[in-house]
């Protein structure tokens, strides 16, 4: 039926996980003989239970801790362009019923059948980063399935981050179809504007998965003055703005994420309510606290203290430390919000440092809310992991 | 300082927590004397810490598990209508910024610092459920309270359900101000007409918890079928037909229940959108499956099949099987909504009975959203319990 190679579950393992659509095989659930060794990472093959009943098409990388990846439940797939447009189109549907203008997560990895391939769409522009070694093989003809399926003139490969060294590649960052763009893409969502540096890389792209948290954050504005810290490129804080804050304070790091944030507030007209402070954000938080300054609304969305499970006391810590600084700069009866987008760090844990920090700042709070990634960045099921956004609204006395 | 009975807690019980916020002082962490224990049921005290030093003023209940429950961190707090109102103007301020329609929770208990009382406003109606001892015995200057800070012109008071007879309360059921609603009151919310029989108690009242997530629902409708089980008064239902779908089944065993939905359709001029079918709910999915038919979105929203630890593994069965049942009558490419008000059941174990009832109904899915209950229901962090709603949405292939 197939002339594939054949990687073998080991006979402790156990397949109906993977019938039931995990989608996964870890080094130590597989026989791999030495045809099946020495296969190009990124190379498809048909994974079969120990009985040797075949299972799914799988891509083959041994230089991950994850050496198969289940392409399709099917085991005779033949994983081409017309396999792409189909997975793609079906991506796209979704999103296109989701959302009425062109700017989400296109493509959200296994959730879209697609493993390891995360695609953002920003207008005519995608952005795509092949995490896993099968599309970093494939990147042009996933390309060309996205001028084809979604009609994009531009194609971005970011090849960089965290991801890809866990699966052995190399750092790329490069435009593979259409023209390198010229300027900043702008970018509409929750009716404010944002600049998207697409060929920056991470640190001044835009973060699509915090779309409907920054929708909540909206609803807690009337007029007031909010602080945004860790803003990247306004995200909280121009969202704020547009839904009419009489001032935002920006701070983060960066000095161009903040330059992108004065031009999304310029394209709203809004420049003139927006202050940037570049700072290291604990620092600023110490310095408005020490000038007796207090907000509306505070919000802090910082980088994944925990990005692994190795980091998680620490990362545990840190969040204690934003949320004990952030609480005393919020108005008696105004809000705060704490995001976490670390995998290891689960919601019960991020809710309990987050309530002893409030505590430890001095203050006393009710929980609002409790919001994830929004509906572009679907999960498996049974990989709970992935639902690794948390954001908590807090109403302090 | 105070003339009020003392309740003091053992050596071993920690008053950190109480210091914290916590709200509970369960019976065997206190020492109840001879005087304390005769108080009459919704008695204010003074706890103390078992150094004597004082915590917090307390109401007691000797009838219930939880013999205190924090009225007020200051030990020398004066429970009275002037503190009634300031609670409530908190409370009332919160859910005025938040909505810009007087339909929501108005009062959420421990969380809007009024232990143990529920208030929903419905326009000029509140609906009262004093579901602790104190505020049963005050209820006239909580109704008193209510018509002077929010304006509302009639209050009812609803007093049944579990929570009371935990509490070793009576059933009661009256118009406490006002004159009593001649119909059902018309509910707003989400674009929807919903029709609350307010006298009725909690079997045709409005639950709005489900807000956020109804909400969520209406953008998974492009035109297309949706059916609604376990539908009381159309919750689901009429929020789809308000936005756009071309048809809504509702499923309900409650005649009243589905009355009231074929009235707020009406309310819509959507009549000829709506099906009601009174039946059993999973003989509904049954024959609806029987039938072969299928919709473009199926939520169901069962009532708590676990509302306590000991109903627990029945209850999770009885969710894996509303899931197996639905995930047929959904379309390839179609939604399905999973709910579940069940406290002693987590999000977790939810989302995985969740996913094997899909499987076994012989489906895939990915999740694409989960929900909780609206900021009109906040939590004391420190008792996460009371995050008791979930709702998930599911893709199915």
């Amino acid at each position: 039926m197939t002339d594939l190679p054949v990687i073998r579950l080991r006979p402790k393992s156990k397949p109906q996980a993977i019938r039931h659509g995990f989608p996964w095989v870890y080094e130590d659930e597989a026989v791999l003989d030495r045809r099946t060794r020495n296969l190009q990472p990124g190379s498809f093959a048909l994974l079969e239970d120990a009985e040797r009943k075949p299972l799914a098409t799988v891509t083959v990388n041994t230089n991950s801790k994850i050496v198969a990846r289940v392409m399709d439940a099917a085991p005779d797939a033949v994983i081409d362009g017309e396999w792409l447009r189909t997975r793609l189109t079906r991506a796209y549907q979704m999103r296109e019923r989701l959302y009425d203008a062109p700017f989400y997560r296109l493509v959200h990895a296994e959730a879209d059948g697609l493993p390891g391939l995360i695609v953002d769409r920003f207008g005519d522009v995608a952005v795509m980063q092949p995490n896993a070694a099968w599309a970093d093989a494939m990147a042009d003809q996933i390309a060309d399935a996205l001028v084809s399926v979604v009609g994009v003139s531009t194609v971005v490969l970011n090849g960089q981050g965290r991801a890809r060294s866990l699966e052995g590649l190399d750092e790329r960052m490069e435009v593979i179809r259409g023209a390198t763009p010229a300027a900043p893409v702008q970018v509409q969502m929750n009716g404010a504007v944002y600049l998207a540096d697409v060929m920056g890389g991470q640190k001044t792209g835009i973060f699509y998965d915090q779309r409907p948290n920054q929708a909540f954050a909206q609803r807690l504005v009337s007029g007031g003055d909010v602080l945004d810290v860790f803003s990247h490129v306004g995200g909280f804080g121009l969202a704020m703005l547009a839904a009419g804050a009489e001032s935002a304070t920006c701070v983060d790091g960066s000095a161009a994420a903040l330059d992108l944030a004065k031009g999304g507030a310029r394209e709203m007209s809004a420049d003139s309510r927006l202050t940037v402070l570049q700072s290291d954000a604990f620092k600023a938080l110490e310095k408005l606290a020490e000038e007796g300054r207090q907000f509306d609304v505070v919000i802090c969305d910082p980088p994944a203290f925990a990005p692994a499970k190795q980091a998680l006391e620490a990362g545990l810590r840190a969040y204690e430390r934003v949320a004990k600084l952030a609480a005393p700069l919020v108005k008696p009866g105004g809000y705060l919000g704490l995001c976490s987008c670390s995998h290891a760090v689960d919601l019960t844990q991020f809710r309990n440092v987050s309530a002893r920090g409030i505590g430890r700042g001095g203050r006393r709070g009710v929980l609002i809310h409790s919001g994830g990634a929004g509906p572009d960045h679907p999960t498996l099921p049974q990989l709970a992991e992935t639902g690794y956004l948390k954001a908590l609204f807090f109403r302090l006395d």
